[in-house]
């Protein structure tokens, strides 16, 4: 098997650093991406660092893959070399279920993500934290030449994860949705929020990120850090999307939603939160989860997003700075999205 | 103001006795109705009891009024004299409010209850515990031919309660249902889910009720006292609606939902339900709260009961049996619905 560059972790402890890892030889439906860039999501953070359990070290994060295919199998019929590709979070499932059926691989039980999962072969999969990633043509999406592959990166995951619930419950004309929190995915709801013609607010700790919020596309911005907030924008929104992954209290959104209503966490707190009944029942309210997005709808994301001129904001940062960024998004100070140039790892 | 007869409440601690209370003149849009039965329901006790706060006393409860026309306003056009006609939660809402306009009553932030609440006039609803009421017409239903009084009576609270939830949330065939709990409320979802056309499961505590659940409609009855439910029965519903007011583990029921699948609570338990945000993320699911239905989809329920052969398993008691009966609900020892049988009451 080809070893190819990345940057990984090699404990839950240290730092991440250079190393190769192997990737699979070409099979008849395999598509070879030399990766552009990759973008860092607070996953990776979780996930090197063993929040969600141990892995396999070392292990190469990153589920949000821009690059060109380099290679292709000799039975692959979507994809030709050179053709501008991502790869998100999912890079198989078991396609015979009734959600691979319908569209919904991310709802898969036996879905194989990007990295840190056992692949079909037995082998863990490794991220795209790397210069070069080989992918089933299936899970292959493509990017369109309107968005460059820098500003593409992060839609692969954080572009999608807003897209999915916004379309789920009907963003769009006339619809009132609040975006709770403006970080990476915060921005990229604000932004896709906008483009599919609803009314946007920004729910934020602060004012201090009103003016990026505004170009952004949201039409009101208000602080939760002031309680006024919330008996302002009391039964005010049909749909608010938190992607706030520390714990809120919940029942005080669930009171900014109208009737019929639906508050959706995408960001996912450690501690259970705690729902009053009588948040819920007296307006028809729902509380939900939403993650990620299927591959046909990812793709309609990126067409979607081509078309609309919508791109993450990002900052670009060579591999030997990912440490420092990872402290960066944990300290919320990156506006919106870092994303690695792969010609400098390795 | 003419006085009636009623059964009521004169404080928060003692029992219901015999009272006389006021009713209104007859006003041109107002339908008098001569009651003839009414249905217990648990909210009459939390009421009566000052656990949903204090109240004016004396005050009699009661939403599950069925009787007769015995006189009509001069404008009324919608009900005669002689009419079957039945009154449930609400009496009157602002009819303004978006909600009021869509027929979503229930869901007016200025809806008179039928009983505690502060009327336009100014004074305190009376509830159905009582030979006589004046509703205006527009929040008095037909009671079509095909069902008893006695019957009809707990379906303007027990039965429009689940039947909306179930409409809203799509029960019908092709659609796995679970109702949590088997009482006055559970076993209304268990008839009208499976009139719906809908696969229908119940999950109540023991197997004790289980030849009864099959009666009513149960495809499948299980236990959520054996702990080998939850896992047998993992993400196999499409719709959950828990019946039941006492906390439970929403994880666990969450747990039971298949994709998009939604748990609705009806019954409001008193401490907030702690949520897992991975019980909704990873599976799209939601929770959900429902509260009885609007005025159109009352009717529409009576009709669709008619229709389909449908009241309430009941069993009719005098007046002077109510304090006795509350505590027989109290106990869960009631199948299914205590109906008063007013001709006995003062």
């Amino acid at each position: 098997m080809p070893t190819v560059n990345a940057y990984a972790a090699t404990s839950a402890t240290g730092p991440l650093g250079p190393v190769t890892i192997e990737r699979r030889d070409l099979g008849p439906h395999d598509v070879k991406i030399d990766i552009q860039f990759c973008g860092i999501c607070h996953s990776d953070i979780h996930t090197v660092r063993g929040e969600w359990g141990d892995r396999p070290w070392p292990l190469a994060p990153g589920h949000e893959i821009a690059g060109v295919v380099s290679a292709v199998g000799a039975a692959v019929t979507k994809h030709a070399v050179g053709d501008r590709v991502g790869v998100g979070c999912l890079v198989d499932s078991c396609r015979e279920c009734a959600n691979c059926k319908a569209g919904l691989e991310q709802y898969c039980s036996r879905g194989i993500q990007t990295y840190g999962s056992v692949d079909r072969d037995g082998t863990i999969t490794q991220g795209g934290y790397s210069t070069q990633v080989v992918v089933t043509e299936d899970f292959v999406l493509r990017i369109p030449d309107g968005i460059s592959l820098d500003a593409a990166a992060p839609l692969l995951c954080a572009g999608i994860t807003l897209y999915s619930p916004l379309r789920h419950w009907n963003a769009g004309p006339g619809r009132r949705v609040a975006i709770v929190g403006l970080g990476g995915l915060g921005h990229m709801g604000v932004k896709l929020a906008h483009a599919l013609g609803a009314e946007v607010t920004v729910l934020s700790q602060s004012l201090k990120k009103e003016s990026d919020g505004r170009r952004l596309g949201a039409d009101h911005y208000y602080a939760t850090g002031d309680p006024a907030t919330f008996e302002q924008l009391a039964e005010s929104f049909d749909l608010i999307i938190n992607t706030v992954s520390a714990s809120v209290d919940v029942n005080a959104y669930l009171g900014l939603l109208d009737v019929n209503g639906t508050l959706v966490n995408v960001g996912a707190p450690p501690q259970p939160l705690p729902v009053a009944a009588f948040s819920l029942i007296p307006r028809r309210r729902s509380f939900a989860g939403s993650m990620i997005g299927g591959i046909p709808e990812t793709q309609e994301m990126l067409d979607f997003c081509a078309e609309h001129g919508i791109g993450a904001d990002i900052e670009v940062i060579p591999a030997e700075r990912i440490n420092e960024a990872f402290e960066r998004v944990l300290a919320s100070d990156v506006r919106y999205r870092f994303v690695i140039d792969a010609s400098t790892i390795g």
